[in-house]
Parts: structure tokens; sequence; C-alpha cells
């Protein structure tokens, strides 16, 4: 079994305008499907980032990958990884993507293509072997994965634009009380049991009395977490520290507050000394092996927010959620804007990591019906969780008439790059400038 | 695909008189062969240790393994994990294997049990899929895995007993110029390019002389290790340390000088404040992932010497070698006597590990023909390599007469747990004890 052919497809999807420090959400979201056909006749999908620079790594991988046995995916990694992280290549804020959105970070742009790849050959193998992919990379440790309601500060109108608007279910969420309805809203359609609040956005006191609000409506068996972005001083950090000790423990954590992991170190000694043990989580200070170290050493993070997309496929984050255990730390999930086939390898990977110890982010129920690629339609929730499906490999199809509207929709919008900046300064402030931190 | 069966075969095969600190090996050996068919008829094989404790405790599971779907191998783990490491059970020096021969530490007995039954699930993985193991678990990052030379002190005498005995082509070692002897010996057979030396068994100015006359026949390409299992004092293995300074560097390293953690870090300590880099391997200090953060922070290992034996299998052992690549630290890999389908195994999982650093060990030259159980006889070495065979699975067969014999011996011998110090006594030195240190 050799693979065949690489195909790329790049698709844009509807995004709703959804606010974060980064800025403004643009109208579709950038993604590419992947798509991989075996010799025999076997086809693997995956889905990683969209726009131009994604598509040309890939463009530029795909002579290696085609040929290749989908089961020689370390060499393959090794090939990739030799090439990345070079030296030389200069990052504002260094290794960490502080000053980057996710899937721009130039140094794993390595590590997303490979990912990318190692998702659809493991399709590829789980649907040789007639098994779910969670069951070839070791085997799962459930049966489903639990994700948290993911709730964004946000303006009227739902994603894309003109004739191709979609509904807006949710309004304009910039104050605490909307927020509480926001989730209100989203856990009576998905069954969500913990909620993540994307911060960074309002001044920090809107943000504590939002939190203060979603604990006083949902109880303290709902779990909280925040999310500046790097928004927050380190001052204003220990501020909101302590402010809601109470609203983020038991299962909440405070998530990347300031900028870097001195910054956070710094926070976590203030907090500890006042006896405030709000955990940490971290996909900004943290975005790569090599950041974990240090991470430990300042007890900067203590949970890592992985993400197979640009980790580096799902063995990557089984090696990471298991060092994450060693070094006793906790293991959650990071997600961006995207569709079910993305959906399901984050699933895949999460019910086969021992250490996971929160529910997952996912930015699925920010899109809709209307853009979904995979035949039968949406990825369902069972009271906040995504089941394994009985089926081989990610237990998804490509639905290619979806694919090809996807594709119609990229090709009509001028933009190939995530630009939330641009965004932001076209729709809300002319001026505006991403500031870190910004209070 | 379902375990229709387990068969578990006791094995003894012949280990001449070698000696460590832990005393003097017996005349056979004890091992199991494992065995685990599917109900559409694929064997799946694997070898662990032997006697009457780890045979009990596959007895004692193979219930939860037949019926079982191979791949589900991280839902054994955590069954049988979950039962590991009991709090309450006490072992002399704590966590380690100070004093425990490998094989017989019962905090990784649970460990020991689900790897036997994992390499066996995986070699059938590889025969369904139609692919080498080391494919099955990641993909191989190279071809071909190098053991080192493993030089033991012995006494004169092949291994078995009377009509059963082996032939002796290494003779007495139990000096320097017999330690360089043997180490021609070997590497003229085999083609080893790295040199390893049990110590811990004749003065330590003896063994720095079997060092020396190693480097001095060899040359400064051929790497030296010494590994005297805990036999020194601190201020011993840091005079070792300072004569080894030159011999030890480039690519050697000193293993388990001296008991405990504590004890290496303040080696290390020591040597590195006269500037001697030399880097501390262990297999004793550090067996289980719980003791790698303590090990790190001491910076009392450098080298982890893995062994999927017991450390829970192929896919644990990929855990660690990544842990340790993140980390800063090498990787090795450890060995005890055994027969051809341990060395495949150990060579799958080495092939699969990119953070690979040393050469491994291997006591394979100790065995012989006779007592192999793989179809074709024993494993060939190519410059002191084992290359992955173009075959699915590991690559090997059970030969089932000689396993048969090699039950026939077992049946025929009266210990069922391995006793240096009984062997010790019994040939050497009636009032002989283990102490550590001892010098």
């Amino acid at each position: 079994m050799k693979i065949a052919s690489v195909t790329l497809h790049p698709i844009a999807i509807a995004d709703p305008p959804l606010r974060s420090s980064y800025g403004l959400h643009a109208p579709f979201a950038l993604r590419t499907i992947v798509e991989l056909k075996t010799d025999d006749g076997i086809t693997g999908v995956s889905e990683t980032y969209g726009g131009d620079v994604p598509l040309a790594a890939l463009q530029a991988v795909s002579q290696r990958v085609v040929g290749m046995d989908p089961f020689q995916l370390a060499g393959l990694f090794e090939d990739l990884t030799a090439r990345a992280a070079p030296a030389g290549e200069s990052v504002p804020g260094g290794r960490s993507q502080t000053f980057l959105v996710p899937g721009e970070n130039p140094l794993d742009l390595n590590t997303r293509t490979f990912a990318a790849i190692e998702i659809a050959c493991l399709d590829i193998i789980g649907k040789a072997v007639n098994r779910p992919v969670c069951d070839v990379i070791g085997g799962r440790v459930r049966d489903e994965v639990s994700f948290s309601a993911y709730l964004f500060y946000k303006h009227g109108g739902g994603g894309g634009v003109g004739t191709d608007k979609r509904e807006d279910e949710y309004g304009e969420v910039l104050s605490a009380p909307a927020t509480v309805r926001e989730a209100k809203q989203m856990i009576a359609r998905y069954g969500f049991r913990e909620i993540k609040l994307k911060g960074g956005v309002l001044e920090p006191d809107e943000e504590i009395e939002s939190i203060r609000q979603l604990r006083q409506e949902f109880g303290p068996n709902v779990p909280l977490r925040i999310d500046p972005n790097c928004a927050w001083s380190v001052d204003t950090s220990v501020r909101v520290g302590e402010e809601l000790r109470e609203e983020l423990s038991n299962g909440g954590y405070l998530e990347d507050p300031c900028p870097e992991l001195e910054g956070m170190g710094e926070v976590r000694r203030r907090l500890l000394a006042q006896g405030i043990t709000t955990a940490f989580g971290s996909n900004v200070a943290v975005t790569s092996f090599p950041d974990l170290p240090k991470a430990k050493q300042l007890d900067a993070v203590q949970i890592v927010l992985s993400d197979p997309h640009y980790w580096g496929g799902m063995r990557q984050v089984q090696l990471l959620s298991h060092f994450c255990g060693v070094m006793g730390m906790g293991h959650s999930m990071h997600s961006n804007s995207h569709l079910g086939v993305s959906m399901m390898a984050m699933t895949h990977v999460a019910a086969a990591c021992p250490n996971l110890t929160y529910a997952c982010d996912t930015h699925y129920p920010w899109q809709t019906e209307q853009d979904e690629v995979v035949v039968g339609g949406r990825i369902k929730f069972h009271n906040g969780a995504v089941r394994i499906p009985d089926k081989p490999g990610l237990g998804v199809e490509l639905d290619y008439d979806q694919v090809a509207r996807g594709r119609e929709r990229y090709n009509a919008i001028p933009y190939r790059k995530r630009d939330d900046t641009a965004e932001m300064r076209a729709h809300v402030d002319p001026n505006w400038e991403r500031v870190l931190p910004r209070w």
C-alpha cells in the first residue's frame, strides 16, 4: 500500500464576528482539506489551516508523500522537522506565538504540514485495518470526549457576507449578561458541562463580571475558564486571579493571562503567596516541546492545551499528554474554527490520551451545517461529548459537493491569510492595534 | 479480530557463569514465551522474564486478554497499572530497584505483565496489516539498530549443567587482560562498535585498568561504558570518574556507579566541579516514569536505559525516549539474558525511537544456538547491528521443538526465581552477601 495521490482542497467557511485579543474573526475562515489516495483505493482525509502558506507547504511536501507507505510516518516527521525551527528565523516575542494567531507561527509550519499528512495517513491505516484511528494509535481509554462551551464576545450578525450570510443565533455579546445568555443557548443546544470564555476583549472588570454571572447561573459544578490571550499585565493578571479565586477553582483555569512564561511564572508566584492555587493553562506561551522544561521550571503553566494541527499530529499530542502527566501537569486541547474532519481528529486523539484532564476546546458550534464537508452533516454532541463512531479511520467521508462549495467560497474572497487586526480595523476601529498587555 | 487463546511457555536457557554486583548468574536463566492466537488464526509472540511470579501474573491476566481486540492496548494498560505500584508495598531502597535484580521488582510487575501482552498484540497487528512492528507503532527512523559488546567478568565454563552443558568460548575473565581478550573475541564475531563492561565485580582499580586496556586496544572511536550496578560509594564513584575521565568520554558513560539518585547527583556535582562531564546512565536508579523528574532535578542521570520488558512495552519506551529528548537526556536500552523474540522486540522499538543516542545493551551473545526458540536459529548481527527484517510483525516464528526443549530444561531444574546471591554462595563464597556500596 502506497500513497498514489495528494489532493488539496482550499476552502472557506463562514465564521461569525467573534472577538479576541487578536482582533476580529473575518466573515470566512480558511481551511485546507487534505485527501490522500492509496494505490489500492483507500482514501484518507484530514483538515488543517487554510490560505496560501499552509497550502504551499502542503504542495511542497506532496512529492515526498506520493509513493510513501502511509505507515512510514516517523521518517516523514524527521524529514520535515529537520527543516523546522530554523535558527535564523526571527519571530517577534521569541519562540512562543504570543504575537501570532495560531496557524501563523512560521516555526511550527513544518509540524503543521506533517500533522495534516499524518492524520490522513492514520485515517488510511484505520480504514485498511478496519479500526477507528484512536485504536490504531494505541487504543482508546474512553469512548467519548467531552468538549467545553467555548464562549466568545462578539458583534451581532452571523458569519459570511452578502448572499452567503449565515443566521446569527447568538446576537451581539459584549456584556456579562449577554455572555450568560450565550452560554445558556449553547449549553441548551449541545449539552456542554464545562465553560470556557474567550476574554481579552472587554475591560477586565466586565470580564470578571461575566465569569461571576456564569458561576451564579450554572453553579460550582460547571468548571469555568477564561482566556484573554495575553491581554493583561502581570498586575492585572494577579488582580483577576484574586477576584476570581473561587470562580476559577473546581476544575477551572486561567489561560495565558499575560505574555510569556516569565510573566505567567510571576503571576503564579504572587497568587500562590496568597494561597490562590488557580491553575494556568496555555496554548500561547507553550506551543512546542522545547517550551515545556522552562514552563515547568518557572511553574508558569500547569495545563498544556495541545492541538494535533500544530503540535505535529496525533502521536505528538500523545507524547505531549504523557509528558505532562509525568511532570505533574494537566492536558487539554486547543482548537481553531474548523469543520467535522478536524472535530473527529481531535476526538480520536483525545480518546487515546490517558492524561486528558479537562474538557477540550472546540470552535465547532460557531460553524454551520451549511459549510460542513462531511457526509451526513455536522458531528453530533451528546451531553457535550463526541462519541468515537463505530467506523474505521476517522469515521467521516467527504461530501464532495460541499467541498466544492467551500472551494467556491474560497475563490470568491480576497484574503489568503487570517488577519484579525485587518478585520478589526475594517469593521470596528480603523486605528486598532494589538497592544500587549492592553490592560 | 479477537484474541482467542493465551499460551504461556515457561522455558530455561543456558547462561554462562557471569558475574555482577548482584552475584553470579545461574546455569540456566528463566524466560517465558507468550503466544497469543486470534480467532482468525494469527499468532503473536513475545518473550519476558521467567519463573513463578511472572508466570502467575500472566496466567492471572489471561482471562482479561481472551476475547480482547489486540488493538485495545491502552485500556488493558490502564486496567493493569491502576493496580500497579500499590502504595503499601514495601521495597528496600524505595521505588528504585537498587536492591533487586531486573524482573524481580514487585512495583513493576504489572507493567512487565502488560509489556508481554502488548508486544505479542503488536506482533499480531503487524501480521494483520503486513507490516513490521516498528512501522505499526509510528514508523521506523532507522533500518537497523546497533548494539554494544556487553562484556562480563566471568568464571570459566559455559552455561547449563551436566549433559546439558554449553561450550565456553570465552573462558575465565577476571582480569583486565582477560577482558580485552573477551572483547576482541566478541567484536570479531559480531562486529560491535561500542563496548559496555559490567563492573562491580573486581576491585575498582582492576576495573579501571580493564577500561584503560580496552581503550588502548580499540582506540578512542569505540565508546566505552562501565556499569558496576551501584557497587561503589560516592567517593569511589568520583575517583573512578576522575581516573576514567578520558576513557569514558566520546560517547561513553558511567552507569549507576552508586546507589540512589541522591548519590549519583552528588557524584555528578563533584565531577562537574572538576570539569569532568562524563554522562551517567541508569537502569537502576531510574526504572519508572515517576523517577524521571527527580533524576533531572538532581542532574543525577543523563541517559536512561529503557527496557520494553519492564517499562511497560514498546509504546511506553517510545514515550520514555521522547521524554528524555525533551528534557535533554539521552536514551539507550537495557537487557537481560534473552532469546531471539526479545531481541527482535528490542530492535523494533529501538528502530522507532528518534531519540536513541547510544548502541543498546544485549546479553544475546551469551546465549547459544542450542537454546534459541525462533525458526531459522539465532538473530544475525551485521557490524554489531540487527536489521529490521522484511517480514510482518516481529519477524520471527516459534520453533515449537525448541520451545519444548526449553520447557524440558525448565522442568528439570529446581529454581523458579533468579537468585544471583544463592548462586554466588553455592559456587564462589558460602558467606557472600550483596553489600552496597561494596567499595
